[in-house]
């Protein structure tokens, strides 16, 4: 199941960056499950992990490389984690990016890698290295729609969008592709998810940027509240668009950017959640009227968590108690009596009550939905934050009571 | 679904506590909905209640009453739960413990009470108030089984167990009833549960016996981590044993009504683990090697609120990476090199790796059982504690994507 597809429209190509795809015949069969992304010249590097203490060799890797501020290359497998083996995943992490280098004949410092799929079991590094010469020789500008399939697990579809800004008079492109439908949870989740783009920016200025855009959209999503081993977000700037360098994220210059590249995670963290694993409803929960950002977050991620609500959009119940349960839950302390709650355009509490002129058909109606707004107007203030979420349904059961990770 | 359910032994009278239940009318059919207990002479009160904001008047009224450090009666009602219902909520509460306290010819500061079921319902507060003068005219000693069954709601079976101990001479009985089967998380759940004992012990004393019992009972379970708005948990002490009365909480003298009350509220909570919304499987989480009890909990609730653990312990599934993928994310810094995992006497897991000697067909052997134990030895310091949770099965959505509260 799932809540919508993206229409894979065309997704142009960004200048600095070539890419290619393969099935390496290790795990899957009769479909591609490694890509190779040249970047040429070095592109300014930025990145964000997983906060889970049990991570991949991959992600430690990125995370030891990234201080070097550019990339040259960028290699992604499925099937496998690579992650639970102990020294093996080292020296298997470490094999694979040696390997890319040497086909795109870079320095294996700037090569940067990630894999996903089931943890524990070792991935065939000397078969996913062998495909690289190859990979090398047919990589082509564009073609993000078959890296975005490329690296699907779980998914049911292929996530992938674009932007098109100006900068200063020159014309930007940024591409962004992403994969993760469980376990998705802040702080990042089962998610892999590139961008790149041809503008000038300083590797520390692109990381403000990315860590900004973050927050309000792979770390404001839950599927199942559950943090990977494996989660990945990194963003690479070419520069070819030639626009005066960005190094101020703060600037006027680096707004237009600031917003594309936080509009496009956000479309990109939301199909992840219309891909949720078993959802068959959207879930978008605005949280406005707060003492503070991070508390409307904690409220809005209290209430997208709660397995009670997530069963209510399940079966389509207008169950106004269950949202005001988990809104007190929170953690966060406030006057309850001062806040309303919506359900689409229809009031349905005020205080901790029903209102007055709220009818049970208005809530049915919006439950009936594919796409539920909930909104909550805490009456503390005026700071506000929105989260995503899909319903808790039989069809996440049965995926991962069998689905062996 | 439920696992295993309590035998209905013999709970035997307690000196001081007289109960009567009866059938209302006003929800349920063909069952008893509504039990009332009188305490005579006025018993020492104690009481943990729930952390939501959201919470019923019943609560906010026992909240209130719980300083005057006794009680003369307690009256509580299955079918709703009559939260969210504003002023008309209030004045019911006070209405039903009102009609109570003259039914018992008791002060109404003295009478305590408690609502579960459906929340933003009006309950019919003159229907159950009618019932009083009959019950106050039936109250039997004993019959602890018919008052745990009077207030199940979801509930599968009724949940009751007793303790006797000696008190410096004297024979002590401690009686205990709980229901709740879904919405369950620490900081308490959808559960009420009562204890009656006829030690003599002051409310103070009595009230520390019970906070730190909680901790380790029916605040280190979960079940879908909901918390919900109704939440109680008290403790009534007729005194009539005459044991010399117990002030000092850490005395030499409580030491075995300390333990007698953790351990009946330990196999209350594991009922309503037992019992919870579509549970096929009992799961104990023990933790040891932590650097404190409250790391030791933190990383034992996050393997037991993970939905990946959940179901894979539903399908059976001996999934060894969902588990320490989810000791990674609990938020306690700790080097996870120097981790143990056992499942059932199998070591699974020695680091983030899997234990060489470990064997697919050990770990499927544990998690074919209906009785699943988790043993995570965090290498890290000498704490440790114990939670307890379920599966998470198709039954939960069925009931929660249904069942309308």
């Amino acid at each position: 199941m799932a809540v919508g597809k993206p229409p894979q429209g065309e997704i142009p190509p960004v200048p600095g960056f070539t890419l290619a795809t393969t099935e390496t015949g290790t795990r899957y069969k009769d479909r591609d499950d490694l890509f190779l992304v040249k970047m040429s010249p070095p592109a300014a590097t930025a990145g964000v992990f997983t906060t889970n203490l049990v991570c991949a060799p991959s992600v430690t890797l990125c995370r030891k490389r990234l201080p070097g501020g550019y990339a040259e290359g960028l290699a992604a497998n499925a099937g496998i984690a690579n992650a639970s083996m102990g020294d093996l995943g080292w020296e298997d992490a470490e094999f694979i990016t040696q390997n890319a280098a040497q086909a795109l004949n870079a320095d294996p410092e700037t090569i940067f890698t990630a894999s996903t799929g089931s943890i524990g079991e070792r991935l065939d590094a000397e078969g996913i290295a062998a495909c690289f010469p190859q990979l090398a020789d047919n990589l082509q500008p564009g073609n993000w729609w078959a890296a975005a399939k490329a690296f699907m697990t779980t998914d049911t579809f292929p996530k992938a969008g674009s932007r098109t800004i100006d900068l200063g008079g020159k014309s930007i492109t940024i591409a962004g592709i992403a994969k993760g439908s469980g376990m998705i949870h802040p702080n990042m989740a089962t998610m892999l998810s590139y961008l790149f783009m041809d503008a000038a920016i300083t590797p520390q200025a692109l990381q403000v940027l990315l860590e900004r855009a973050v927050a309000v959209s792979f770390n404001s999503i839950t599927v199942d509240g559950d943090t990977s081993t494996n989660d990945t977000l990194m963003a690479f700037a070419s520069g070819v668009a030639g626009n005066h360098e960005i190094t101020d994220p703060d600037s006027l210059d680096a707004a237009p950017l600031a917003e594309a590249i936080t509009s496009l995670c956000q479309e990109l963290a939301q199909w992840i959640v219309r891909d949720g694993e078993g959802a068959s409803k959207f879930v978008t929960i605005r949280v406005t009227g707060a003492p503070s950002a991070e508390k409307a977050k904690r409220v809005g991620m209290s209430v997208a968590q709660s397995s009670l609500v997530k069963t209510a959009c399940a079966g389509s119940d207008p169950n106004w108690g269950r949202i005001i349960a988990a809104i007190g839950y929170a953690g966060v302390d406030f006057d309850v009596e001062k806040m309303k709650v919506w359900l689409g355009d229809a009031l349905i509490v005020i205080g901790t009550k029903r209102a007055p002129d709220y009818t049970e058909e208005q809530g049915q109606a919006v439950m009936n939905q594919e796409k539920i707004d909930i909104t909550i107007d805490m009456g503390s203030g005026e700071a506000e934050q929105t989260v995503w979420t899909c319903d808790l349904t039989h069809g996440y059961i049965t995926i991962n009571a069998d689905y062996r990770t």
